[in-house]
């Protein structure tokens, strides 16, 4: 019941500020007999890794999974699975500056308020360094999802700036920096970023994410909702704002006829639900939206306040990213492969394995 | 850790069908020596109520409150408190036709395709007639709160289909039946709703909600962020597509240098965080917006399956909201306070009562 | 995550207080097409009704159970069942006078300081009316487990006061007031109860409670082993001060070549480990024992406080068991019951529905 | 919600192999401001220790703690603190014979039945090498129980096999390898330990535990009961078969009159309650007991089979301890100290920091 674990059945409890030693997880409730090696993590842990392009940070972690636990002869054995990265490129005397200062739009504020100590090096615990650990734990959950059901899960930026695609294709996602899927944008999103980080400023971006091969059963009424697991899993990464299911927002100004998903012989018609009805998956692609804000570590000074109430202006002289939503693809993913897992297993618990899409026999137990 | 229940210290679980005997609800975790008497939940209840206008679902429930227990001489003892509240004008014929019907859009299918067997009569338990519990529970969060820390959350509709508010004054938001901030605009919406409930379709809208006087520091990191917390919260609401905290969706195109809330010695000078930073309330109020999906269940016929995957048309002729959004004012409110609720409690389970605005001084323990 | 409520997977939270109008439970997490009738709680709750012999309370409650949700055509769906039983033969009047006093050994002394307020009407909350709740919840679990494992859970008095069994015989233990297993010893027990009841005293007891056709593999490892959750459940019991799990503190004296349980062919060729290794079950019986200490509420005057700090003498005039051990028999079969019921949901999430009892084949997935 | 997780406000998460790289554990949920240095664990771990004396296990591990998050400038931060172990003594080939066979008594067997899979190394998981991260987690709460509330915890061995103390010196414990509290029978300890050693048997052992100044308030009913989660709390350490609360069993055989305890202008008159009324403390130490069966893991041959079915004869030739209740004093203190904390935070979250041993002035909230 930790603050620091996600999940009831596929609970992931991680550890570990920006700065510190290491950084870690805890993944409990992941079934036996799943193939897992150290050397699986890092294609994931890539894609995330700061230092990928030059329109992320600059700081260069080689992100090495160590697994402490829980996986014998390299299968796992059902028991708890830790993972330990190092860090290894910390530059905490950039942040000594800031040690008694408030940057606006920073977690600085809320967490002195709140502990009255802090942990000032790169963020502390409020970091983007911690989704490192929540990617590593996601390649759990994507590979017994893929194993065990054939379900995927994908993501790709879907606005950054005032800039949305024109087209939309997924074979090009992995194919440039940004997670975009439009290679013909890809030379503007490069001069934008280009000119950005040169004013020190930063800008906000969308990401989509979408897990396809769900079967439908999964998700949890009334408080434990696919679509509400969905919500607080993608909220509770770094400088998202908000989240949407299917068509999210947009249904606001849409007509019950609209958007009402026919069913047909074929399965269904559209899939402005998102996957998702009643807070159960529907066998539709389940798909979600996440908004991040631009970046509050800026190079541009503002005003703020100290620890002591005095007037400052802040800059701020660590390695940022100008638009941290670039980077978030690999993370949405995984917080949907983590709800996703956690959701299958407990569709089991409640339903069993099998039968679930037959309906039960009045009197005959097979749940 | 029942799916049917929210919160960790303050925790509500609710249970009932729309058309079985009760809905009802435990709260769980409320601090000794609340003054509650059962004529306190009618205000809330009567907002939320069906039938308050001709612009909502007909179905007309007393929703009277019965305390069964956790309540001695007026006053919170610290034990459960159980809420009651008998179904009284239920029509179950009205479904007897869809128990083998899926109607679009509507959890029917999903419910069906998990659990094998469901309760057709209103919904059953994926009907918003269980939201009646939240708002009930909402008012023992809500007065707490209140009392306890000044905390005031109100609500308003912010969209209706294609229609937004032109101003806003919060003090008009109750005496209208749509919960909308400009009063000269509240003929324009009868004539919209008329036309919509006439013609048999269904329209989404947006809701607008806000805590005032929320003390900085409330919120878990990482995975129970005050925003993470909201995010299910408000997605569990039925017909909930989306979730907003602060600028939301706006802040994909905005600049760091404009997003961020800039401190001065009188607060900050903006909200665009809408009160939250890295998951932890700063003080500024507290802000989100969510979306509601247009009713799935409409009078217009729709291309559907059956449970033996026969090709049908479905045509819903039961009682029901053409437009779920104007009830869902009050349902946000109690969901936020709820959320609230709890994590005043989590906070000054780890930090205690007193002192966690002051910074710690070292090596001294007052938390 | 409610104090109010047991189970991971299988949720039983409860309300009530001894003289409020009601008390209730809602059960989360019953997979669904389990038939279930109101009558059917009637056989476990009449045993361990007050007033069943002149051996128990005087206080007659009828006990009648009301489904509230969660049972469609008396069949399970999957929802949250809420049952409801109203109190009918409260007495407040008996507790006037003690509503400022302290029992000794009573739960008045530990709420007051905990609450600072307190239900003292028959113990309020901390009144073993509770149980009752429990007991009906077992119905429930107990239905299941036999119905899809064969598993049957049964409890005997294997001590009151000094006296202990002569023989052992589970044919007789439903039929003496007792559920006393050697029904020779039945006038004994008979006259020892007349006797204390006519002295104004109480005395302590034990109980014995056995699962049998538990399958091997239920439990969770580290802290959410069966034995743990078991010693949970049994010591919540109210009087209940030690629980034990097969030879329990007799193992303290014993060799590890005495105690160990050779395995054969056959199977287990003893049972010294009461059906659990490393927390996990294991095929054979399950066993568990566990004392109640002697009713506090008593004719016999005893030194105490008020809530002033006054030295008084308490004399407690209302309704209670001389030996509340009797009627724990049924409450503690219910608890083993709802901590099986637990394990085996928990169990297949991890582990799945089939398979879990035949090796893993190294690198295929089939948990 | 883990399985390996502990506590609801305090959470402790290990994991971990007996012969694996490394244990550790995320201790979530301390509060800011405790001082905290890497070398204060030293003490308990090494009491703890095998190697310790010729008495117990050879295997000689380091027992370093590296402390790798949640602490800045020596202060926690509220955030996790993670504590990392790294295995150093591990002699894996022991084990190789084992592999396919089952030790009777040991969870080699359940383990395999539940999982499919499973680490022979030294016991894997089940190993009560696990209980060096419950002693580390201990060593914090111990420290924050002081602190904040002047609460010790202090146990001692009460049984070895079929010795008792003859009587009872607290200054005593820590002077003589088996935690006994009369030194006049250590030499007679000593030559049964010797003896039994020799023989290749094991034998059981009984250890008391006991908390003082633990303020009256503190337990959560009805399922959250200070003495129900002792109970699993204690249960849960490997090979423990019983737990007690105060009298304990001795309770089946005593009178109301007996047991209850009176209470005077200078406190409770005695103990029998063991410092816990209805799962609330009373401001009595509280007490327990728990019994550890003897170990499983013997040079003398028993009768089992292997995972083919085959009938074997085992042998154990790894490094094991005669008796392992001897070092279970620390492990049975650290658990009731997490136990306590856990309750301390939780109470404060319901009834607040302030107060609470004052009654509530009616329709005031102080809570």
């Amino acid at each position: 019941m930790s603050s620091n674990a996600f999940g009831k059945l596929f609970t992931v409890t991680t550890f570990g500020e920006s700065h510190g030693p290491a950084i870690g997880c805890v993944i409990d409730g992941c079934p036996p007999g799943l193939a897992l090696d150290a050397a699986e993590f890092a294609h994931d842990l890539q894609r995330r890794a700061t230092g990928k392009s030059r329109h992320t940070s600059a700081r260069r972690e080689a992100d090495e999974v160590e697994i402490l636990s829980g996986v014998y002869e390299g299968l796992s054995t059902g028991t708890p699975i830790a993972l330990l990265i190092r860090n290894t490129d910390q530059r905490s005397k950039d942040y000594a500056s800031i040690g008694q200062q408030f940057r606006p739009g920073h977690a600085d504020y809320s967490y002195w308020h709140k502990y009255g100590i802090r942990d000032p090096r790169g963020g502390g615990r409020s970091s983007a360094r911690e989704t490192t650990m929540r990617v590593a734990a996601g390649v759990v959950a994507k590979k017994w999802l893929r194993e065990r059901f054939g379900v995927t899960v994908r993501g790709c930026l879907s606005q950054l700036g005032g800039i949305t695609p024109n087209g939309f294709d997924w074979s090009v996602v992995e194919d440039n920096p940004f997670f975009w899927p439009d290679a013909a944008q890809v030379p503007e999103l490069e001069s934008y970023m280009d000119a950005l980080r040169k004013s020190g400023d930063s800008v906000g971006a969308r990401v989509h994410v979408v897990a396809d091969n769900v079967p439908p059963g999964w998700g949890e009424p009334i408080y434990g909702k696919l679509d509400g697991e969905l919500a607080s899993a993608l909220m509770s990464i770094n400088a998202v704002k908000g989240v949407e299911i299917g068509d999210g927002f947009a249904s606001a100004a849409q007509k019950g006829t609209e958007h009402r998903d026919l069913l047909t012989p074929g399965g269904f018609a559209s899939n402005h639900a998102g996957g998702i009805l009643g807070g159960i998956s529907t066998g539709q692609p389940v798909t979600a939206s996440i908004v991040l804000k631009p970046t509050s570590s800026l190079r541009l000074p503002g005003a703020s306040l100290d620890t002591e109430g005095q007037v400052i202006e802040v800059v701020t002289t660590g390695r940022h990213d100008p638009c941290v939503g670039i980077r978030a693809t690999p993370i949405a993913e995984a917080m949907m492969a983590l709800v996703l897992m956690d959701q299958a297993l407990r569709h089991r618990a409640q339903c069993g394995d099998v039968g679930h899409v037959t309906p039960r026999i009045p009197g005959k137990i097979d749940g």
